[in-house]
């Protein structure tokens, strides 16, 4: 165009020209791109027990990616060839959260159908969207594992309120989309559930670990026994980060927040740690409210979990 | 209890023995008081179509209310003997817009039919709770009579999202609980709406005002001019009070923030001005999200909004 | 009364049927009940040398109890039978410290007369409060020891500023209502003290342990092995648990907050250990000033503490 | 000391060698200085109804000073010979508001014996300072009038507190060193008062003027007024500036905010014009807490009183 | 793509069918299209005395366009025709602010060249964008007139500091690039500029208007007397908008911010009636620090700023 | 004077008789005093790649140290007999940051050249500061040794900006001023860096330790061994301590924050350990933006960096 400085079709942010963040790897899907790992928003967040406005969290997190580069330190690896597709995000119906749900799981089932990518980050929204986000992986893959990181159980009863932030695993259980016996409940915590949700997680056969048992056994352990575990009876496995397992001084941007969570280094490990095993093929990440948060902290912490997810 | 200083059953918070705060004169309805005014919390903010967290906003406007006492300088009264009987909140459905909007209509009903006040104030919430509200009031009164103060129309079409708050004056005219002609909105502003809106409040014979009729005929004149027209052609008036019909610098806790709107002496002489008509039985306050807000300050103009129409 | 969802004498808030919200168990004192635990609000920070809103802490921290449940998941036990007894707030003297320090001993002491509970929450407040709380315990027990999570000795002198909340354990001391055998400070930090109070405290015979001493020994061990030796010579034994003992990315709404502190980990699970001895009858939680927080995570951690205490 | 650009003794600040700060024309006093203005910080809150930590209010505003100018565009003037004398704060006592008020009053007193300054102004706190401050202008010149900008009376009884900043006109008044016809209140509000309070500033013969008295009469012309008639009747004026009558979107860092104030300018220009009078000798600024305030925006405000004081 | 609601190349938020957001009419300039108004960024503020963020603003301000229509209700008039190009921002030197004013010079000088526009809009950035862009102008249009909003006069000496924020208009004056007749400064306030400066503009025959000149004779009479005045001696209009000559209660997020300024009001409509002229061709605004704002609401009356002079 | 109460030379807040605040052991230099460690504020931050207000911190730095007493709970000590010399800050060039860096230089060495003290802290401004103070120490004292804590190598090349904080250690080692096998990085992080900084710090041989590196071996270990490795090759070590090494949860005031960093614990343990060695003669704190920070926990953090360098 003739202009000397001035480029109105690119960002005039400073660039280094050895340095490649995060951002400039990722490329919107338009219909025939392969990648290695697909991105989607589900900003979802009507369906929360408690006002919420996790919904604008997909924006925040792919924000903070912007502030971090390809290449780790640890591995000696730029990832700066590593293909990262954006789906964009679903939208959502301003006053059905039935109609909202099914809009996520119709948009998660039609780009897994793509076939364009190999592994997939869902960026919600609340807990609410990983049921109609698990199901669809469930039709695409079969019988499927889940990890959750999580201070909650989320299998409350329905009847209180429908189909809430409060019971996406509820719903896989009873809809039988999801084995009790495959999904492994991580950083539980005390005064969070109620004694009647603990009985059905029992009885579903979910392998639950409280705080205590991560103090004592360490988290890098359980989820290295656990997978072990899941890779002989699951065909893919399923992690869900709900960023409220952090403690609150670490995660201050989550709806419902307490002390007595995972350090920042605690989540990061353990992440890193599952999504090594080739049949961890998804991860949501929900909770982050970004009008509460500090400096975006939770949602950087979030980006984090992306990149040890997708950088194995 | 034989307790010196201690009463566990009272506030601990300073008293001085002249004073009457406006929470002391408040008396929860039980199944039998009568009282002057009947307050009403609509804690509903599901509608909107931007996230809000609006449902807050009846806790944070009741306790504006402790703030302040009973007695007016100006009218030289004191309104210790007011009698106000709060009715609650409104439990809302976490997942249904639909059930709420069903939940509000029949519990404003209630209230009326209890025919425990004369005069009654609800607090949202988002302005979505105007439509179940003016509805029962609509039946219980005939021909309704609706000043509105707003920066919007709140006429949008029902396809791009049902029921939102956008839509409250679009479902009660289509729903012909409410003649256009019976309509008056002030306060609406550049820039915040829609060519079709405005063809459509013309087309329903809506009488507007925009800020520039607000700065040239000053609001009290045209309150007065429009109370003077309705008087004869309507059996009650209801005020319908969108707080962001006031300037960002007055009320920076509202979802739809911006410059040129009213000042806060503007917004309160007006209301002041209505309410002192014998034919205005009701108001709502609404479009206020706590977690927005400087201070309280929003909460706190309309706390004030509440005196100038209890206080009359 | 025949509304069909309204309960203007219930809070809307949504309710789980399965879920007890710990503010559900708590009863208000109304002159004959009984009950597990008393909570008593101690709402003084005038008294302190730094500006303080610490007074409004107890409603805080009350507040904080709302957002978590009654189950335990380490203990796999449901406490929503524990009876919790609210004794209120001590409504406190605007402008005379002196009478304020009068007012919480009498109250403390008619509350601990009426022998409603076995052990008892005092909510503060700045320091200054456990002057008079620990005294009144002591009247009613005899020889009493006190263990006190602290960054500071708060052994001041008098004369440079009367009682302030630097001073309540000297008060105590040279008031001879304790011995100082029989008091336990750990957490006690560098740079945040003077030589003078440190051989005070050696003098008096006080137990202290630096933030290097929990570093190397545990702050577990320690509370141990210091319960073990009071139990042989003092009748009860008093938690006084200083917020500013924990870091302050832990605990950011303490009025004198510094690096290098507690966990909330840490502070959690000593509270805990020292809970569970039966001599242990009595805490008070101090310092919060609210208004200094970060989304009420200091208020929300002492709801976590208060939980560890009651729930043994 | 052979520094090229380094000043161990002077701030680093950006200088224009043409500009004259605020803060570069004040001068400590240090025993035998004269000036035209003499400023003392009154740093007392303890006494306030509410939590205050107004007394951190006179650094704010002395640091609001330094980013403005000796030069008035309006008067075409540069007031960079004004003498200015900061006699610094008076320590106040932590524990003892009685002790806080006799130091207010004793080092006001002997600051107007030093006979340095023809005029001074007063850095609350909160109100409670004018008393002792009024009281020592009173010895020292006779009758006394008062003009006080306030949305409150404070007159409130001393039987419900003491000395609160409720207080400080009543102990005036009562205690004879004031009477009610030398005391003009300019902007008292509707609902932040009590009916019999009003009745005893009417008994009192106190010259009352509300917002609606000055929506009516305009602030500048009340004051004219008022001034013409005070001028005849006492010996000196005092003014006493409530930061709270100014409305809550111009002064929003007050412990007691609300709508319906005076803006910044009606605040401005009636104070300038009152300082103009010559026996206008003495005015404090009271009721700023600079942790409530929003970009110091209340402290710099009331820098411009100062600056409308001081540049007649 | 066959995807039902999903589409990775639009924004997934709510769209009304009949509403155009303002966003949605600008298009990126990508070298051959023409529009009605260009925009370009000039990110640049470390020129600035104080730190200052005002870099920021480009994007908040044009974030702010987003949250309003394109349809006037004063006018009654859909301006979704109104062709608008964005031009982007200038990349800014990281470390020489000598190489970023050549570059904004380089960069406004380019975009005039493409002719593609008839009317410009500058988003700084602080005051020294000025000096670059408006020399820009002057080179292309001949000899050129300015109206400048502004608390402060701007012409400072460029040997304390070189070319800052403070000094634009210095620089074009000495430059001959801007005769000081042919500048019209209003807003100009006391105490925050030096009489040396007063001198020089007065010497250089500038007109200025302070706040008391406003208040006496308004300022959309003031424009209206001064673009007559203009349009006889000059060939274009360039009108120069520094935010913080609106008060600090209405434009909270300017660096140097203070009371008794503009409201928001007055700076609207007079910035309305310039806009109206035909020989007004172009506008900067500049001086907010998004970082410093409230709900970025100096940014959202930036925005209106933009609609007054885009929408005439 | 003859004040009873007031001195107006002195600071009015609260005194305890045996406490010594460190603020009061800090003496300004005028010309002659020597004393045991120097303090210099170098408020650059113009040179940050991303907007920085790091120019504030050495002022909130400062005031961080008055809330902390000389006393050492572990040590046993009380270090009020160290003779702390505040050299002020270095005033910055407004526009130019090559002159800036100039002035930083020269005024170290002039510094030095006093000779003082025996060592000094250097309080950033942006990392940007290192290069000119590491230089000055290195024509002091002969080969240099470094210990760096940071996120980043700070090893961009210069093309892309000139010399900004992301450069000083390029700056140095290509200068050869500093030696590769003479620095030390600990805590550098994923996705913070570029392959080719890595790769260009491997060739100079500068010794890096990741963060997975500090979790194997510990940071107190690293440090021992890297100390003992450079005393015997270098003449003197110089900390330099970025701030953004520090997880975001312990120091979210720094510009550049990201999880997974090193806690307070660690950096203040490390930190002491190094300055314990006799050649640790100077260290500079650098990458605190205080309007990023909450409550200044991150300059309250810098303060006790400080201390632990000291008092050793
Ligand atoms: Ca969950
Ligand atoms: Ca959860
Ligand atoms: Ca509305
Ligand atoms: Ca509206
Ligand atoms: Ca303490
Ligand atoms: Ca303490
Ligand atoms: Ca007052
Ligand atoms: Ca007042
Ligand atoms: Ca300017
Ligand atoms: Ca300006
Ligand atoms: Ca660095
Ligand atoms: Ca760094």
């Amino acid at each position: 165009m003739g202009f000397t400085y001035l480029d109105p079709t690119k960002s005039a942010k400073f660039k280094d020209r050895y340095v490649t963040k995060i951002d400039e790897t990722i490329k919107t899907y338009k219909g025939s791109e392969t990648g290695d790992v697909g991105i989607i928003g589900l900003p979802s967040s009507k369906s929360s027990i408690s006002l919420s406005m996790a919904a604008n969290a997909p924006s925040t997190i792919r924000s903070g990616l912007s502030s971090f580069s390809t290449y780790s330190a640890t591995q000696q690896k730029d990832f700066d060839d590593m293909r990262i597709l954006d789906f964009g995000d679903v939208p959502i119906h301003p006053t059905s959260v039935e109609n909202t749900l099914d809009r996520l799981h119709i948009s998660v089932e039609e780009m897994l159908k793509t076939e364009a990518c190999d592994r997939y980050i869902m960026l919600g929204g609340d807990h609410g969207v990983s049921y109609p986000s698990i199901h669809a992986f469930q039709k695409k893959y079969g019988r499927i594992g889940v990890i959750q990181w999580d201070a909650h159980h989320d299998v409350r009863n329905l009847d209180d309120g429908g189909r809430t932030n409060g019971t996406p695993f509820r719903s896989l259980l009873d809809g039988e989309i999801l084995n009790g016996e495959d999904l492994v409940q991580v950083g539980i915590r005390d005064h969070s559930n109620a004694e009647e949700y603990d009985r059905y997680a029992k009885e579903k056969g979910i392998h639950v670990y409280t705080m205590d048992d991560v103090e004592e056994e360490g988290v890098v352990s359980i989820i290295k026994k656990e997978i072990a575990r899941l890779e002989n009876q699951v065909d893919m496995i399923y992690l869900s980060v709900d960023m409220d397992a952090v403690d609150q001084a670490f995660a201050p941007g989550c709806p419902a927040i307490g002390p007595g969570g995972f350090t920042s280094r605690e989540l990061l490990s353990s992440v890193k740690k599952a999504a090594q095993h080739p049949m961890v093929k998804a991860m949501d990440i929900v909770e982050i409210d970004p009008s509460k948060d500090v400096r975006d902290i939770t949602s950087r912490l979030a980006a984090h979990v992306m990149m040890r997810f997708m950088y194995k």
